[in-house]
């Protein structure tokens, strides 16, 4: 007999692990968050993959007994993955808290012995992913600086208990060469409507890309897009410094916030009343569907967070808009239903969440 | 100088003439209206395509006389359609009251001098339409009997004051050869979208032809049909008694009524939460658009209707509903918003219209 697995409990995290998404940080109207993520290796230990199962484990042990000296992840919430039921895992994976691979969600990498994260205040650190350690730092709107700091600080706390594999020609070495170097991948998630309707976005993304930044969609991998929201992230972390990286992704990302606020202004100006109807029905169908796809649900939220930038819709904060983005995922519905849904309820599930988001949260809209 | 034009003051009508939308009538939450007229003419006239200016002014003027020994029309309003703007006009053909030849909006027949209605709680007498009078009667729901008792009384009372135009062979005459006989037609609005959605709607209409009874949209001429309001008539009057024209039209309206309500029945067994889901949609963006078509308009409220009739929808009345459907008509709102309005204008005033009716009508729904 299995014993019972352990039920995931989040509500022990502050904010349940979301604060990232109150929408209290620079920009937030467009940007909804900013991540930075080290990756660094413990040496001594085979690269996760091809590690054993024991050794893992160890490393594991090694870095827990290293945190008490660690105060960024004082009092952190250790989640072992393997323990978890799959919708947990995904639940994890939904609130962004760790990667679709240390989650086992991957199907190329099902669930390893020893993936685990430490939540944090503002910090996690991921164990067993692709590389030993994920050190992550996840914050509200455009905080290229503060997210940076938080996860320096925690490089310099867990570096100085924990010997990283670190090379001086290549510096910290990763189980993928792409990311050796400084390891830093930092990426925003943005919003970017404006340029959508007004058909600028594909100048602005290969622009972008030029300038040696990657994107991609919100949800799923590859170029898919819902709801017209933008991974955007560096493509190398070898031969510049953090400083540079921070540098570029500033600089390019206030460059397409820019770009998005002057494609606002044009839709208002040409096609102002057009615009409002469309995104108004938006809300008013997330306001009385009975059923909504994932797709649908991310897109119509997608106008209605673009309406509330337009000051259109009044009474109705960005931080309820983020709250649905995530909330509306289907382990998320799973969870809040109690039990295993199939397609159909859970887009009926996703309907009836969002309603009752909409009327609780912003009743006064008209 | 002209002087300035006599404003049309509907008010000075119970309900405004439109007591036959109080969705009171047997059935109405499937069939709106029914409507029974008349074809007469008077004897020693010319008819009135063919008659001059003063003919038809001496005409209404006997009409009217006779008026004061007709207890159905006592205390009628008398709109003389010649006086009044193309919006006032437009006005009263929207409210059903007068046709688009009388009212001077066909093309082919612009407004004639002495074209005239009297108004009257629950008939109408159309002077110099295509024949020189047409008695009409309008009613809520499907309301065939009390529709022809109370044209037929008009018939009597006003037949023994004016000499109608009889011939033995016949019967009563007018000017176009298909409404000789008893110059009788029927006819119904009925609304079908169960019929509609499961793709019955060929077959039953194709069965109705067969019978004898012809179909059209609500709006426009022809089979251009809005929002799945159709209006079943009978196509001859010749050769068949009232009686037998009434029995035909009941029998054949009470089958596809019956047709109609399996239909729904269907729809909601087989695709409950799907149907659900496009009314509740329908209702959302009825709620929330900042600007609807007319036909937009027609095609949501039908949605919104058939889920009140499904009782999916609770708190919103079937005679809001069959408001909105003819007030949200553009010389309706040019009327609301006292100017001439532009066509997207008119698309912004009915959105405002149709939200501001939903609010104060149907508040609660949820």
């Amino acid at each position: 007999m299995t014993p019972p697995r352990p039920a995931l409990d989040l509500s022990l995290l502050p904010d349940g692990g979301v604060r990232w998404l109150d929408a209290s940080g620079p920009n937030s109207d467009i940007v909804i968050s900013t991540r930075m993520r080290l990756a660094r290796n413990v040496s001594g230990y085979a690269f996760t993959g091809r590690a054993r199962d024991g050794e893992r484990l160890r490393m594991l042990a090694q870095v827990r007994d290293a945190l008490g000296a660690v105060p960024s992840l004082s009092g952190s919430l250790l989640v072992r993955l393997e323990e978890l039921a799959t919708v947990d895992r995904q639940l994890l994976h939904e609130r962004h808290l760790v990667s679709k691979e240390l989650a086992g969600l991957d199907p190329q990498h099902p669930i390893r012995s020893g993936a685990a994260v430490f939540l944090g205040e503002s910090v996690g650190l991921l164990v067993n992913e692709e590389d030993h350690l994920r050190l992550q730092s996840l914050r509200s709107g455009f905080a290229v600086p503060q997210a940076f700091e938080s996860v320096h600080r925690l490089d310099q706390e867990l570096g100085s208990q924990v010997p990283f594999a670190f090379h001086r020609e290549f510096g910290f070495l990763t189980a993928c060469p792409t990311n050796a170097g400084t390891g830093l991948r930092a990426s925003v998630l943005i919003h970017l409507p404006g340029l959508v309707l007004t058909k600028e976005i594909g100048k602005v993304l290969s622009g972008l890309q030029q300038m040696g930044l990657t994107y991609r969609g919100l949800y799923g991998e590859g170029s898919e897009v819902v709801g017209n929201f933008f991974q955007l992230s560096n493509q190398t972390t070898l031969g510049r410094s953090e400083e540079e990286l921070q540098d570029l992704l500033v600089r390019v990302v206030r460059h397409v916030i820019e770009r998005e606020e002057e494609a606002r202004r044009v839709l208002v100006r040409d096609a102002g009343y057009i615009i409002e109807d469309k995104l108004w029905r938006a809300y008013g169908t997330l306001r009385y569907a009975r059923s909504l796809t994932f797709d649908e649900a991310m897109n119509y939220l997608s106008g209605v967070r673009l309406a509330v930038g337009l000051k259109l819709i009044t009474g109705l904060s960005v931080y309820t808009l983020n709250k649905l983005l995530i909330f509306a995922q289907s382990a998320h519905l799973a969870h809040l239903e109690q039990r295993t849904l199939t397609e159909s309820e859970t887009n009926l599930a996703r309907a009836k969440y969002v309603r009752q988001v909409l009327v609780s949260e912003g009743g006064g809209v008209e």
